[in-house]
C-alpha cells in the first residue's frame, strides 16, 4: 500500500504544502532528488521518459529536464537558491511550453523513526489562478504517480 | 518631482504589484539593474553602502550583495532565473539575516513614449504572513528610496 500524498492548499492563496512519506531514509530520499540519473527514473506522471539536459545541483545552480510520451515533448528548467544535503531544496520551476510563468519550491526532507522520511514541499504560484490552473490541469496525479514510481525505486535499494 | 511608487498587494495574497515609471528610456532603466557597478549605486534605501560580492546576470546565474551602514551589515542573494535583455528579469531573493526566506520577483521593463519607460515588478513570498511582515518592515520606503537614487543616476546620463 502506497503512502498517502496530501496536498494543503489554503483557499484564496497562491501556495499549497504537500506533504509525503516515504518508506526509507532520509539520505536515500534526498539523493533521489540530487542525483540526475535517479531523478530522471520518477519524476513525472505515468510512462513518460525523462532526459535531463542540464544539472548542475547546488546552491547557484539550475538544471532542466525533457519528457517525452506518446503525444509529445515537454520540457522544465529551473534554479537552484538553495541545496543543503538531506535537508532542504529551494528551486524555481518553469514549464516552457508556459513560458515565464515560474513557481518556486521549498522542499523540507526530514528524518523519521525507523528509518523512514518525511517530504514537505511548500510551492508558490505566482498567483491564485496560477495554482488553480495547476491543480486543474492535474498536478496532483502528476505528484501522486511520481512519488509512487520514487517508492517502488526506494523499495528496490537505490 | 518624483515619479510615484505604486504597492498593489491585494489583500490575503501573497504578492505585490510594485509599478513605478522612469524618465529615463528602457535601455538605460534595464542597464542599472544588469550592471553590478550601477546596481550598487541605487538598490537599497538611504545611506548604505553595497559591495557586490558575487554577479552573474544571465539565466541560470546570480548575484550576492552586502549593504553596510552605521548600525551594521546586511548581505542578500538570489539566483537569476531569466534574464531578457531590456524585458524581463526574473529572480529569487533572500535576505542573509532570514535564512531560507526565499522570495522571487518577475521584473518587466515597459518601454513608453518620449524616451520614458516602466517597471512592473510582481513580487511572490512564501506566505501572506511573510508579505505583511517585509511591509511592517519598511518594504515600501526601501523600494522608493532606492528607486529615487535611482532617478538621479539616470537624470545624471548613465
Amino acid at each position: 500500500m502506497s503512502n498517502p500524498l496530501t496536498i494543503d492548499a489554503v483557499p484564496g492563496t497562491s501556495y499549497a504544502d504537500i506533504t509525503r512519506e516515504f518508506d526509507a531514509p532520509v539520505e536515500a530520499l534526498f539523493r533521489a532528488h540530487a542525483d540526475p540519473a535517479l531523478f530522471a527514473q520518477w519524476i513525472g506522471p505515468g510512462e513518460e521518459r525523462t532526459e535531463v539536459t542540464h544539472w548542475d545541483f547546488r546552491s547557484g545552480g539550475g538544471y532542466r529536464f525533457v519528457q517525452r510520451d506518446a503525444r509529445g515533448e515537454y520540457a522544465f528548467r529551473g534554479v537552484f537558491h538553495t541545496t543543503r544535503e538531506n535537508e532542504l531544496i529551494i528551486q524555481t520551476f518553469e514549464y516552457e511550453g508556459w513560458p515565464d510563468e515560474v513557481s518556486m519550491d521549498a522542499i523540507r526532507f526530514e528524518a523519521l523513526l525507523d528509518g523512514r522520511s518525511r517530504l514537505v514541499d511548500h510551492s508558490v504560484f505566482s498567483t491564485i489562478e496560477v495554482l488553480e490552473n495547476m491543480v486543474a490541469e492535474g498536478m496532483e496525479r502528476g505528484m501522486r504517480e511520481g512519488y509512487e514510481k520514487l517508492d517502488r525505486m526506494l523499495a528496490a535499494g537505490v
